[in-house]
């Protein structure tokens, strides 16, 4: 059966790209990352839950208390305010320094032993915070990395499957592949009450909204 | 001033990296990995020593637990020994799952934070274990990925000046730059005194052999 590793932070899109992979026949592996994010508690809890409903028992949670010390960034420095404004042009201060490029080298390694021959990721491009290791253009250049430095044997293929939808299809796609929602979490503020303002429960909002849905978080 | 993040193991390719990045007028950051490696107290070590010798203070030391729980490197993984009868064609089993794409992930995150234009890292091609990661191929996509992940006025460089060097080349340039080598750590196996056999002393041993020059480590 051929192997998949998945990004699963526990939000509605990590876990969406997870049921498509499931749906594709992939078995799955799941890897989640402790990055010091002030919702950390809260997503590793959901990634418990979406493994637990999955039935998923090889996963890997990966400490990395090293994020906190480059800081720089909202989600991993409470100096800094999370923006509840609304979504800005430009590159937000909650942007994490090469954060999926840290994520994916490190799920490449894992699919090496694995000897898996895809890494999902659930990133969205257009419809999304902005941030530049999200889009299309960097992925491809991560994937020729990866298969330039790993074994000659190793060939993977990191899968977007989100990448160009608008978040309302997120949420439709999500309905399609039976991916539980109500057990995901958004917010980046946090781990109680989802906070509903700031950038990423806005976007999750407008989803629910557009898709005509009702959000059961 | 021009600033550059270096990747400091402590042994004797990355301090003649660092030395040549002084000498080319850089603000030097070194970056060192404890990545659960047999050695890692030995390299730490080696890692202050050079920094001190070299006057640096704003230095990054990270940790990095997950490697041990990939396993599958005789580096990291106990229950796997450290070849010692000479170095084989092929991928050797001290190879660490895509480590230096990880590495070099986490330095362009340092170095954007930085606001660093060049990453060094003291990987050798053709003269040295057979690491995919080692390769000029890989590095240069790695550079693509990592400018097409990170801010747009983020621009980085990877060098490595060692690259297509021979090992009795990198000790006579490391005397030219004045790089301690009596500082550095070479060995794979053991923290107390080199081994003299395993892959990493084998390579140095002969550097410094052919290059005419004593050992004094």
């Amino acid at each position: 059966m051929k192997k998949a590793v998945v990004i699963l932070s526990g939000g509605m899109d990590s876990t969406t790209a997870l049921f498509i992979a499931k749906k594709e026949g992939y078995d799955i592996i799941p890897v989640h990352f402790n990055y010091g994010q002030r919702t950390q508690r809260r997503e590793l809890k959901a990634f418990d839950d979406i493994c637990e409903y999955a039935k998923i028992t090889n996963k890997y949670i990966i400490d990395l208390p090293f994020f906190t010390q480059i800081g720089a960034s909202a989600l991993v420095d409470t100096h800094l305010e999370v923006p509840t404004e609304g979504i800005k042009p430009g590159i937000p201060i909650t942007y994490v320094s090469f954060r999926n490029g840290i994520f994916l080298s490190i799920a490449a390694a894992i699919a090496e032993k694995e000897k898996a021959c895809a890494v999902f990721i659930g990133v969205v491009e257009e419809d999304s915070s902005g941030y530049p290791d999200c889009r299309e253009d960097f992925i491809k250049k991560m994937q020729n990395a990866i298969n330039a430095g790993t074994k000659p044997e190793t060939v993977i293929e990191i899968k977007t499957p989100l990448i160009h939808l608008k978040k309302e299809d997120i949420v439709k796609e999500a309905i399609k592949v039976n991916a539980p929602l109500e057990l995901t979490w958004s917010c980046y503020k946090n781990e109680d009450e989802a906070c509903g303002v700031c950038d990423s429960c806005r976007l999750r909002l407008k989803g629910f909204e557009k898709a005509g849905i009702k959000d059961l978080t």
